[in-house]
């Protein structure tokens, strides 16, 4: 990445060198000449958010900057015909506020020289941006002055995006030595796909480094202080900021209002889209990541913000519960013209629990929570501390300033609610924190204020001195090139892949229904086991939309059966996982209580993940100390390729449970840097392994799949390999890639106590119909070769194996 | 194990029928004739407990069980004279009461006719013994009876114990065909050695299944409750019972009263001894044992209640905090004669920490608390659970019985407190538990009254139908030979193994004063991270007894100084540690920043423990992940041996962080079923694998320790091997046992970028003082080689080996 050239060449030199005597100076403040004439063209200048923020942030960003050397001149522009932007335009100017402390007199001078600096221009053809641009050099010149950069501040809807990079592109760049700077607002995309697409035609006309993607949390002081007062109170958060002391994250924003008059964008987006994947994701990372040594480093936050988005854990359609107020879909159809029969399925409401698997945060729920038309507008993020305190007296007498049973809590407010704005929340019993006092000041007390369950005299609690709006933090930023208050494409692009997954899920389901405001009682509670979110409250009959209900898991039982003259055990995934694992642990408990040790052959491919996790999560005696872990079978891969079985059975079973690293065998398909060469003798010595630990190599439990050809372990059809003989491992080939394998040959698998064979999915349909009514023909389909010499087969097949 | 035989030879096989047709007839009551005799000697029988609890329960079990068959008489013995004796007895015979629904009239006739069939008697002799043994036959000759067998309750102080339990031995066993009870209270010991000691001896006299021993809690009508209520709502409780949903449980009994008037015993057991050891251990167990699958099989019960001891974590120094009551040390001074100066470090009050590691409970602190002099009587257990929701609206708008974020809890309330009483108690938002309504009824709303947060509204609540007395209770059960309600041997061994650790790091602690009463404030109030409680108050100088204060280890701070020509750390261990395990963190995120991977040698024995304990609990942005471990050295022994340095690695870092599998490197010390054979190559294998995945052979860090010998890894002194060469693994011999070892060379370790020598303990100062003189004398003393080629040598030393 090449450094933006700060000045002109011909002043570059001095003025570096006065930049550093300022620096070292500390503070300096006298007027540097010679720094430049920076353009900042406003597109979309009339439109809401330009007139609302985007003006007074660059009234703002001209008062603060204007006495330090660089001269400026502000572009408003629009599509519109001049005459009526500049009426419009000059509107907003006369409204525009100074900072507090200004006297009047001065103010109205400060906002005439800025009014003199701005200008409406209409901006539609090549033509007008080439003008533009035309304008500026020769307004430079003319001048005497040399050209900083320039800043576009796209205030236009996204579709017109291209268009205008494309003009800025290719008629209105700065010359050489000045820079340029696009910056652009959200939606970026509404999902991964849309998101990369806008990303890639965009970096057909601006490199990264030059674009500056609005979120403008980030801009809001609490939000833009939780890195900082992660650093200023390191001493006291060092060692709390993490699992062992953190009960639970939530991040909130709740609103009141609701979606009217915006139908056809929250069609599109929906609270996800909206609030969760951009505002409360970025706010999750601050919390989140790992701080960096230097957090005024740019490239350090954001290098460590996009670790932190690798370690999110994927979301699941478990992950999250959605809802829907009662009017949207009438409004809906009114503002988007909709027949009665459409039922919009776009959530207003979201709660999601995200955990993040990293050795601070494993086990952590966050909580990202956000919806319309709820009881109260308020933003905030809470860090509720563990109870790690026993307090010996009567509860009656706690003093809560000095007891430590109260909860422990650290919150920033982000704004609105009971407090009625932006503070920082620290329970006096956790720490004294310590926050810039030139900024911040100790919240006043409001006798009879509670929140989150206690007084806030229960809190120090500072607000900003002077409350600035988010916009004006950012333009400021842009300004001076703070890129870590922006989005990274990588950034955005990792949010998205966080997020699409779930939005996927969704994108069928029905949302619970919810009336809006204090009346939507505990209906919208959520509560959490492991990964799974969901509703507390059963459904409302009356409230719940959609299609004629489907026969629901529950309406069904654990069937008993026979498969191949086996006994065969039905259910719907879930319980048949369920089933599985209880089958499993049974096992283990009776072999470790008759042998001392249980010996478990595991299979790898998908279903058998869903498996891992439940032994995993919901099996507290399963005998893991005395279990011996080994392969059915395995890629020539090394063990940690992510298509390796092991790595499967690593991430899914073995960091969970706490199984002894030697009663571990991976298959040795990765021998003196080679893979399954068969002078290395991997499956000799894989044998020779079970030989010496397995009596008389019977395993206790062989976990099996059926393939959709009908191979089983690594042995495929029309091959003789492992099918005899006295080989116990064998190397194969599959059809697919990888191709080369290493297997248990199938004597060995029938000389197992138990065989289980797991079949899941409608895609083996067709084979579990076919292999139902072959007889032993394991050369052509080797699953039909299995059957126990005198251990006992179970075949388990969710009911998608049937309905297909 | 013998069973017991139940009924007399020649009545057995009737009675047996007879009982089972009564038990298929289920609740058959009609009385069975030809049961036997049975006696009872309450031994002890004019003292305290014996008067208050122990004849009232044995008037409990004749109202009980005369009808069904057995005949019974009570001999109430002790040392004082006849008519003494017989004049209390006759007094406490005529204070006994019956049953609340028991007519009066009927009443006296019951009591009658129990005052009939009790007297006392002296015994002090084995004459005397003898002389009863001999009535006892002589009567159940006379009345043509066969005998059934005796109880002998030993009330009795437990010095008293050998000398009775040999004459009841030698002169008072009854005849062949029937059995002998005899019940033990405690103290059983005061220490491990003590309880041993106790086992052994009265082991001479007794078979253990003749022996129960009493801990009345287990008696208790709530503490009974735990493993029924468990067993009884197994379905609700499944999900619930584990660390993924219990936040923690407190197991608590606090008394008002002090230990005035019984310093004597107190100043030997101590509240830790007293109520800790046994009655909350007891407890502990009820609620983290694995739930058999019969609860009402005692061998089940015993079993699993002996697994659940053996995954108690360790305890030590740093799992209690301790205090005592200000008044203590005057009481003790007047009661015991002791002169002024004499200071008692018994504590009266005592919070510990113990954590279970198991897959259940891994994580889940149980909080046990008990003291006298506190502010309130009353004794719980209160398993609090997590809280997994979210609600959506503002707290102001909860309703109790319908808001999941509430606190949910399930409370064993013992008895006495705000309550009053013994009850069951189950947060309402959690499920509606399952009670027999037989034995409990619902508490009856006692307006205002708040329990642990809530209102008592919050709770279903349940109260025994009828209060039973613990020890008739026990009574019954000793006569029904309900042995999961005593103490086995194996039981008591494994609780003092638990506690005797404890006991002996607090010998010379002193405990915090505290004023007594509500006066303690939160003075007592303690908290805890990690497995470390420390009171949440600092101390108030006032309040501190003991010696004039020893230097602190804030007095010092870390010295940087020089050691063998090379940079020298010291500090007190706990601050050596944490730096020692800084130095290696920031040594690995440069590697794995760098080169990718961090490659770290690691020595075994136990000052790494404390390393590997801080590596594993404060290291959040280790990048394990990237790390490969490797062994310094290695005893020949099999990994799974508890003296193999692996087995402290994997226990102690290995299952608390993510280390890949295939990133371990155990030394192959046990290959083809051999320990450490030439002919199997261990030592080449392993420096083919160093060469293969260690650039160069050259560990980033080697971490050493050193021998009072002056070894270091496994090379010893006086032994060439290892110490030059080209070898990089070595098989070497130990003086002391396991006497052979593998070991890296000293070559390969002066290849590392990194040697930290770690030092501790006063036991290293003579060599420490030796090896900081001689000169390159790796024949003599190993460590004098250690001098890395191109990388960096750093001692850490703590300050225990400079003070001796």
């Amino acid at each position: 990445m090449l450094a933006e050239p700060h000045f002109t060449r011909h002043a570059g030199a001095w003025n570096m060198l006065t930049a550093a005597v300022c620096m070292a100076l500390l503070g300096c403040l006298q007027a540097q000449e010679l720094q430049g004439h920076v353009s900042v063209i406003l597109l979309g200048a009339t439109g809401d958010l330009a007139r609302k923020y985007l003006w007074q942030g660059l009234f703002q960003l001209y008062l603060e900057e204007a006495g330090k050397g660089h001269s400026f001149r502000f572009h408003g522009t629009a599509l519109t015909s001049t005459k009526q932007g500049q009426e419009v335009i000059a509107k907003v100017l006369e409204s525009l506020s100074c900072p507090r402390d200004t006297a009047p007199g001065r103010c109205t001078e400060l906002k005439a020289q800025f009014q003199q600096l701005s200008e409406y221009r209409r901006l539609k053809t090549p033509e007008d941006y080439l003008a533009l641009s035309k304008d500026i050099e020769a307004r430079v010149q003319h001048e005497g002055l040399q050209e900083a950069g320039r800043i576009f501040y796209f205030s236009v809807p996204p579709f017109a995006y291209a268009e205008i990079a494309r003009s800025i592109n290719s008629s209105c760049r700065p010359g050489p030595g000045a820079w340029l700077r696009v910056v652009l607002e959200k939606p970026f995309g509404h999902d991964h796909r849309s998101a990369q697409q806008l990303a890639t035609e965009l970096g057909s006309f601006f490199q990264e480094e030059e674009m500056y993607r609005v979120d403008h949390y980030l801009g809001k002081q609490v939000v833009a202080q939780i890195l900082p007062f992660r650093d200023q109170n390191r001493k006291a958060l060092d060692g709390l900021w993490n699992r062992h002391h953190v009960e639970r994250v939530e991040i909130i924003m709740k609103e009141t209002v609701d979606a009217e008059g915006r139908t056809s964008f929250y069609e599109e987006y929906g609270v996800i889209g909206d609030v969760l994947q951009n505002h409360l994701t970025e706010i999750l990372m601050l919390v989140a990541m790992e701080l960096p040594v230097n957090v005024s480093s740019s490239e350090a936050v954001l290098g460590h913000k996009l670790q932190a988005f690798w370690a999110l854990r994927g979301l699941q359609r478990g992950s999250a519960v959605v809802g829907q107020y009662q009017a949207y879909r009438g409004q809906v159809r009114r503002e988007l013209q909709k027949p009665d029969s459409f039922h919009s399925l776009t959530p207003t409401f979201a709660g999601v629990l995200v955990h993040i698997d990293n050795l601070r945060w494993e086990g952590v729920p966050f909580i990202l929570m956000s919806g319309k038309a709820l009881d109260e507008r308020v933003g905030y993020v809470r860090i509720l501390f563990k109870d790690q305190a026993y307090c010996a007296q009567s509860e009656k007498r706690w003093v809560p300033a000095q007891s430590h049973c109260l909860p422990q809590q650290i919150i920033f407010y982000i704004g609105h609610g009971e407090l009625g704005g932006p503070a920082v929340l620290v329970s006096r019993t956790l720490f004294r924190p310590s926050l810039p006092s030139a900024s911040w000041k100790e919240v006043e007390g409001q006798p009879g204020l509670r929140l989150f369950g206690r007084p806030l005299s229960d809190y120090y609690a500072y607000s900003p001195v002077r409350e600035q709006d988010a916009y004006s933090i950012l333009i400021s930023h842009i300004f001076h090139r703070r890129k870590d208050s922006f989005i990274t494409m990588e950034n955005l692009l990792a949010s998205w892949v966080f997020w699409t997954p779930l939005l996927d899920s969704l994108a069928h389901e029905v949302p619970r229904l919810y009336p809006g405001g204090a009346e939507n009682g505990h209906l919208l509670d959520f509560e959490f086991s492991g990964s799974h979110l969901s509703f507390a409250q059963p459904p409302l009959e009356q409230l719940v939309l959609g299609p004629d209900s489907a026969p629901m898991p529950s309406d069904f039982q654990v069937l008993r059966a026979r498969y191949r003259d086996s006994p065969l055990i039905s259910a719907w995934p879930e319980e048949l996982i369920a089933r599985l694992a209880g089958d499993i642990e049974a096992a283990a408990v009776q072999a470790v209580r008759r042998f001392g040790k249980f010996h478990l052959a595991l299979s790898g491919g998908s279903s058998p993940v869903a498996l891992f996790q439940q032994l995993a999560m919901g099996h507290y005696s399963f005998p893991w100390a005395h279990t011996h872990l080994w392969l059915v079978d395995e890629r020539c891969v090394p063990l940690w390729d992510p298509e390796s079985n092991f790595q499967g059975l690593q991430a899914h079973l073995l960091q969970h449970v706490r199984v002894p690293y030697y009663n571990v065998h991976p298959m040795p398909v990765h021998r003196r840097q080679r893979l399954c060469a068969e002078e290395d003798q991997g499956a000799q010595a894989y044998a020779e392994e079970i030989s010496t630990l397995v009596t008389n190599s019977s395993f206790d439990l062989v976990l099996l799949g059926m393939g959709t050809d009908g191979h089983t372990a690594s042995l495929f059809p029309q091959s003789p390999v492992g099918l005899n003989g006295k080989q116990l491992v064998v190397l194969t080939t599959s059809p697919s890639s990888p191709h080369r394998r290493m297997s248990l040959s199938l004597p060995v698998i029938n000389r197992a106590h138990k065989v289980a064979v797991l079949v899941m999915g409608r895609m083996k349909r067709e084979i579990a119909m076919l292999v139902s009514r072959v007889g032993h023909e394991p050369r052509k389909w080797p699953i039909s070769g299995v059957l126990p010499d005198s251990g006992q087969l179970v075949w388990y097949m969710d009911y998608d194996v049937f309905l297909g």
